[in-house]
């Protein structure tokens, strides 16, 4: 696959750019919200969306009811509406039933949240199961506020309706598939999870012009239920997951993080590590977090890993009005979204070959592939290819050449492709993969019983 | 299984009144001193008292005959007693055989045992095997003796008789068995072994009041001769064992040690190094020691570790006078016994569960297990839920679990109690172990394949 | 095996002076330098030497035409040979095939190599299978030519001939062979390979004195092609190669460098970092080097590993003419030979033995083996008759006891032999190899079976 054409700094630019348009809409685990979102999702890629209706059974779960919010407030004994869901969505805690009420400020107070170590800030709380109805505010403001009675108006609506989520299949010559997993139930948090969002759009238009091995398969859902909506709607094409991805909080300052899947040596998670080599760092996997939680449960144990920046609640800002637009950068986002790049050329790339010739050193000069002269050493595009035709015995994978040579994937890549060229190498025929570009060469079948003997 | 009630000081300063009362009796592998710690022993917990015949074929060895002192000493061209069994039994070569006899100081002096690099102390000798006779004294004492002729008196009888060991069976619902092993052999030491003695014995009053899943086996025999006949007449039975511990040395001020099973990988080598973690040490195994020698010979390969405080020849007073009660203390005394019913505790809830609910996570707070109000992370007791939850396929046990989320095991047990309690998690089958007492849910055979789905 | 009688001084004179008779001749991997080369190797050690015809196909390979030199040089515009062949064999780039010409100094100036950074030094290169001509000459020569008309003499032929190379059997009691493996190609490079030559002669000399378990084949031929031939004419046979060890660059001072094998954990690979362990170091298996580039193609991936001192290309003086006798010494020839020695010692000893009387230990003092006093520690020789009992049970290798009781495999090696005189030991039957010398006591049978118990 090739870089992508677009120059870096547009290309940060306009994924900053989404994210921001994203960040304002009042999203959910249902509702309007999330149907926007999705629909300025699909103006770019071409989504399908799905709607799941309230009361689907999804194993231990249903599809609740949908939320929509017309408009919230706490009013004052002076009618001044001290906390406004209209200044920012995160005052209203998610899916709060409907209410209209006075009361005391001792009675409303347990209704309040507040972030008493940062006083400035606006916490993020949700009642999705349990139903409840909150604020939450500025421990500041909530400070300010005098005794007497108070008015509480929370116009929503808890109805039965549907779960949306969207999806985007990008066919591969193999039926194996790839799934990235990006979440779109927060509200106005920018890094979590517009950031993702944003990422994950721009990776979806990326691989949609390149030629894929493998089919790709982007859903953009409300985190949990969303994800065991999607697990339960699509169990029997489970076993096609060759990799799975859940992007999240990919625009924050902090390094890359790749969360391990459950199963902690699943081909994925030797990939990102190997592209995370540097610049990022890998965590175990553990049952907190994101969709993995559902995608690695025991039931399914998925190969899923998870890419962020900071990792859930690992900055201070995390889940409260804090993580704005100021936390995330264009220049972030684009690394991020260059390192999914990065991910998906050493999936596409990490075959096992088959050397064709594999008793003793074939003549790569005599095929133009080496230096004629002897004596001096060789180049590293030499080395490449002696290392390929060295471990080619079908046990090893261009990643497992490349850890063990410590030579980079792109150069093993271009040497395999010389080798193939040359008749000296053949990827080892994968399940469910149609037939490779390139005829295989009429001798492979007698000299591959030697080529595979295992080390 | 809950900590012992009695009040720490209470029990530290019992376990030092027990192995008191043991440290004066003159033991060797036979004999009446054996018999008499056996009934000290007998006093407190009903051990079962067996005597094998002199002569009794043993694998490579047989019964030796009984041996008994009835006084032994060494007198001056005086005629005082330079050289006296009743001030010390160490003072006489164990298994020394009959003498009477006058010689010149040069004559008896191979027969005279010193520590030169420790003038004051009395080493240890036997001579079990091979019929010889011999004293053992302070070499600043043997220094002092002045030429002339010795008069010797060894008045013991080696006869047919019998070996003396006692052993303890405490029924659990498995049939499987947990074996505790302790060498009753030597005699005036306090480490080696009146401490292992007492720590034993109280570990047994404690495990006669617990709930028990194993079966619970107590040894206390002669060295060598005293586990290779235990091993002889119980050949049968030896693949219940599930876990053996020989328990030696308790008493002194070292550290915790454990030595790992020959296997190295035994359960019991990771229960206690996970029990020991941060206030002791495991060692390798080697076949030198006490009887994991023979427990883990290759013929039998038992999963058998060693606790000890210090090691065999690891402390200067080792095998000498100088291990008497002002080398051990009640308060390691106390400690080791803590750390014995710890790695008890460990084994009895060492179980591998079956997530009944595989398929993605279960509504823990429709169940009352989980904070309703999401936004903030889970404490704890929600993260030990979450952990079992995710690793219950029935490969992973409860200390896999601790250490794979280094959570503590106690917290892991509650956690895993509460989500049985709730139809969430149950216990995989054992060979041998009786039904559980709670009742499986009968949804459990529809979920089980997918919950076995190993990583 | 006992260590060589030969005096350590004489024995390193003696290699550092067969090197120097070596050091002259003008090989390559074909032509009269070559045969002149195993001459003189064969007057020490009954060699057989092989010829194989220009044009036989070996694997992707052709054995090329045979390459003699008659005379080359390059004469300046006054007549004079300022290259001249007859002054250092390395001035003329090896397989030169025949010219006589006149050309001016920009014209023949593609054809002389130099190496800018070393002026005083002339490089080693070679042209095998394409077809040209050139000359190598000193950087500082190479600037004082002044224009002009230059004339090129190279008189050799390239004609149908053989490709040489001997081959040398030791049989052993098995038909389990080890294969030492030196190039003999190199022109007048001293360390490379005059000292891998030398070693190995001196080697075979030793083994062909010794007692051997194995079969020992020692093979001297030309690189890459020479190899390629022998693992050609020796496929059918290649199954019994236990063990193979390139030989090469050991002469001087660096430290010794093991080179493991493809498959990294080849029994030669363990054996060769235990014997180098403190003296030396061990490197990666890489598909570059000398003919383990051959032995380890993925068609054979013989458990072949490689011993240098320095490795390829890892001293400046590698292949230039200062890879003369004064890089090597005699010192380092013999500690070469003497790690070589070792190895072979290991390797003879590495045997996995199984305990006779498996179920706990047998009486080792009732067999005069263990001292008859107790109460004080065992020594060196008795702990090593205790590691051998208790690991074996046909698993474990003596090599792997070494390891795991950190005691020398030479004082296992004495053990394991008092013990099998004691009929408490035996060996496990070997495939390919002949009856053990020792009669096994009948008893073994019934106890066997126990014995082998894995852990």
């Amino acid at each position: 696959m090739d870089a992508d054409p677009a120059p870096p700094a547009a290309e940060a630019r306009a994924l900053y750019d989404f994210a921001a348009r994203l960040y304002p809409i009042c999203r959910s685990i249902t509702g309007a919200g999330v149907r926007q979102t999705l629909g300025l999702i699909r103006a770019r890629i071409p989504l399908q969306i799905h709607e799941v209706p309230t009361g689907t059974r999804v194993f231990d779960w249903r599809v609740p009811e949908e939320w929509n919010v017309e408009d919230a407030a706490v009013l004052d004994p002076d009618g001044r509406r001290v906390v406004d869901f209209q200044a920012h969505n995160l005052h209203l805690v998610g899916y709060s039933e409907p209410i209209q009420a006075s009361m005391s400020l001792q009675e409303l107070s347990p209704r309040l949240h507040v972030l008493p170590e940062h006083p400035d800030w606006i916490p993020y709380r949700t009642s999705y199961y349990s139903r409840s109805w909150g604020f939450c505010m500025r421990a500041r403001e909530r400070a300010a506020l005098r005794p007497g009675r108070y008015r509480v108006e929370v116009r929503t609506s808890l109805a039965k309706g549907s779960l949306s989520y969207g999806e985007l299949l990008l066919p591969g010559r193999s039926r194996e598939e790839v799934l990235f997993f990006t979440h779109i139930c927060h509200p106005s948090l920018a890094n979590d999870n517009t950031s993702g969002m944003a990422v994950a759009t721009a990776l979806a238009e990326w691989l949609a012009r390149e030629p894929r091995r493998f089919t790709y398969r982007l859903v953009f859902a409300p985190g949990t239920i969303g994800s065991l909506t999607w697990l339960r709607r699509n169990e029997p094409r489970l076993s096609r997951v060759r990799h799975a991805l859940v992007l999240a909080l990919l625009g924050d300052p902090g390094a890359l993080t790749y969360k391990r899947s459950r199963r902690d040596t699943s081909e994925i998670d030797e990939i990102a590590a190997y592209v995370l080599a540097g610049e990022g760092t890998t965590v175990p996997f553990s049952p907190y977090g994101y969709d993995e939680r559902q995608l690695c449960s025991p039931g399914f144990n998925l190969p899923a890993g998870r890419l962020t920046r900071s990792v859930n609640g690992g900055y201070p800002q995390y889940h409260t009005s804090a993580d704005d637009l100021t936390l995330i950068t264009p220049q972030a986002l684009a690394a991020s979204l260059a390192a999914c790049r990065r991910i998906v050329e050493v999936m596409e790339s990490n075959r096992r070959f088959v050397n064709l010739k594999p008793k003793g050193e074939p003549r790569l000069s005599a095929r133009g592939l080496y230096g004629a002269l002897g004596g001096a050493g060789p180049k590293q595009h030499e080395h490449a290819m002696l290392w390929l035709l060295n471990q080619s015995d079908g046990a090893h994978s261009l990643l497992d050449i490349a850890r063990r040579s410590r030579l980079p994937v792109a150069l093993l890549r271009e040497a395999a492709a010389a080798l193939e060229s040359a008749g000296l190498l053949a990827p080892e025929p994968e399940p469910g993969i149609s037939a490779p570009r390139r005829k295989r060469p009429a001798r492979r079948a007698a000299n591959s019983k030697q080529g595979r003997k295992k080390p």
